[in-house]
């Protein structure tokens, strides 16, 4: 089957020389105006997308990889921009647990990001500015159904898996929600069903720091973006990716490149320099507006709410149409801790969904998702097969 | 015994009128320049400190309160600018562990803080315009010294307890190392003997946050603070106070005084707007480079470091001179989890120190050691008056 090819959404960022020749870039636009959780429609919706192997006959070997907050499309091939590898390569890949040989791999980028799909830096149909804070604040749902829209277009009934890790996993779940009668099988690695409090005051944390930056403009920053702003956002969102002991094991106390301190403000420690270099590089691949909308957006997620208030209820439809789901948390995750992946599988065995968990050990807290992991990758690898059998 | 009482500090805040009339501000300039960790001397140091009760004869019967990052002298007593209750009367008054009625009761403002002691906001002894950035970088070492110094101008040769939490404790800590034969007991509560990768990682975002601010102008920012770089650093540290079950019960998701969410950038959550009010009246009563003063020697903070690397060394003087410890952790405290304690009453133990420990139960995190907690009175309560029998 041939997979539709549009030209390159025009706020998609401009490509730099790689090493590493790219995948094309895919976009699609739509053919219906997006309605919206909050109220309205969102008129004109690209969908910037990757796609690795090929649509079997029946169109039912197609896995839909959903992306993390500041992930992207580029899950298994070189970022354009970067030119490092695929974020999930590890996961996605010839021998993988989900395999272009025998998988019609996709992965979009979520809408109201910064990679190709419409988002706040694209031009607002209106008067071709920037959408910016013009952009409507959009819901975990909203993305699920523009990604719902794009596999229509690409003539794509039924998914045999949904996969993703952190928001990618609240996807996997708010698909299994939303379109319990297209998808096989969801796969949540690392996530909740809801942003906790905890999880809403540091988000509130970034976005406090973008907006305190006089660059942000109130959103209207053009070509000079609130970089420090962003950059504090990362690092404060950074650590929460990261364990305590997976900081103590990796940094401790270790000097940056010298035996004693320097009775000053530079980079002492390492794990300073650490942070700053994640704050810093960043703000080079990721839009300030972007992080906003995602992250409003993860806070408002509450699957619960939204079936009245009991979880179960949201896996209803799932549960009679057979999906099968596969929870995985990690031991040293306190972002998105186990307690929260075993109340989504009381939820799913109460609504009748049958559904494997499993906690893993690791000491790099959430961020284990996106790390080497051979049980993680064997659990996936696991389950996949086990339906396809 | 008459204690001295010298004229304000010119860099002491003004204050201003409030419903309960305020203790008179103390204000001692210490006889001899500092010496400071980090080489070289302080010339002219104040120190504001209040007290509460009355020295004895024997001078016998003082207590010396130290406190948290961002605490002030004013522990038992209305602060003079906000009118708000002493920090810790729970522990400090008529009928509390610590009580004036039988304790001659001291607390100073540290070293490079914003409350009346010498720090950055100052006057620098060359010039007359605020120190700023030329202030030195300090230790919680250098503080204790100071405090020292304080104790030797107003004549008390030994003090009958070190009393503090958090930043409070590792002082107490650092008390029994360097002067040993100047304190008979010491109490640490919630507490840690270093800083930990987490710890310095939280803190390096504070501060990041801090000079990220354009306002902060390298420190120069005179009566024009980088108002919005220490409210987000104050919300990034505030979420570490307290506990996920804490804010959970506290907030949860509740919305801010509507039914539905808003789909806006506004505070929805109840939780947001608790930590945008947090920052923001933070700022009004904290120098932003004492925040990066202050932040920068709690990270440099490291005792086992100090004594060659073995925690144990720095309590040898302790053990020897019979110091008696107290030591106190809360089960939901992950800024200075349980196991930092553990640490600290192993070295204790080790170098023959009598030391007493005690995980007390609690919900709300690190802020506990603040908070109503009956049984953390009763601890530190017994533990005194043990020592008076």
């Amino acid at each position: 089957m041939t997979v539709p090819r549009l030209s390159r959404c025009e706020c998609a960022p401009k490509p730099r020389p790689v090493v590493a020749r790219p995948a094309p870039a895919r976009v699609l636009r739509l053919p219906d105006p997006l309605p919206l959780d909050g109220g309205g429609t969102l008129a004109r919706v690209d969908v910037a997308y990757e796609t690795y192997g090929e649509l079997d006959g029946s169109a039912s070997n197609a896995v839909l990889i959903l992306h993390a907050l500041t992930g992207d499309q580029h899950v298994a091939s070189p970022h354009p921009l970067t030119g490092r590898p695929g974020w999930w390569e590890r996961m996605v890949g010839p021998g993988r647990p989900v395999d272009p040989a025998r998988h019609f791999v996709i992965c979009a980028n979520v809408l109201g990001g910064c990679s190709g799909t419409t988002g706040p830096a694209c031009a607002h149909p209106d008067d071709g500015a920037p959408y910016a804070m013009r952009f409507p604040v959009i819901t975990l749902r909203d993305m699920v159904r523009a990604q719902g829209a794009l596999l229509d277009t690409l003539g794509i009934a039924k998914l045999r898996a949904v996969v993703g890790g952190s928001m990618g996993g609240m996807q996997a779940l708010q698909w299994a929600a939303v379109y319990p009668e297209r998808v096989a099988a969801a796969v949540a690695i690392a996530t909740a069903a809801r942003h906790s409090a905890q999880n809403i005051a540091f988000h509130e944390v970034g976005r406090q720091a973008i907006m305190a930056d006089p660059r942000w403009r109130g959103g209207d920053y053009g070509g000079e973006p609130p970089a420090a702003g962003l950059a504090v956002a990362r690092m404060a969102a950074h650590i929460t990716y990261l364990s305590e002991a997976g900081l103590t094991e990796k940094f401790g106390r270790r000097l940056q490149d010298r035996d004693a301190l320097r009775f000053g403000f530079d980079a002492d420690f390492q794990v300073e320099s650490y942070l700053r270099h994640q704050g810093l590089s960043f703000v080079e691949r990721f839009d300030a507006n972007s992080y906003l909308y995602i992250t409003r957006a993860m806070d408002y997620f509450d699957l619960g709410q939204e079936h009245g208030g009991r979880l179960a209820d949201a896996f209803r439809g799932a549960g009679a149409a057979g999906v099968r789901f596969c929870v995985v948390s990690f031991d040293s995750d306190w972002l998105y801790p186990t307690a929260e992946s075993r109340a989504v599988v009381r939820a799913l065995h109460a609504a009748g969904a049958p559904a494997s968990f499993v906690e893993l050990r690791s000491p790099f807290g959430h961020d284990a998702f996106l790390l080497e992991n051979a049980e993680l990758r064997a659990v996936v690898d696991g389950f996949l097969r086990a339906g396809e059998r």
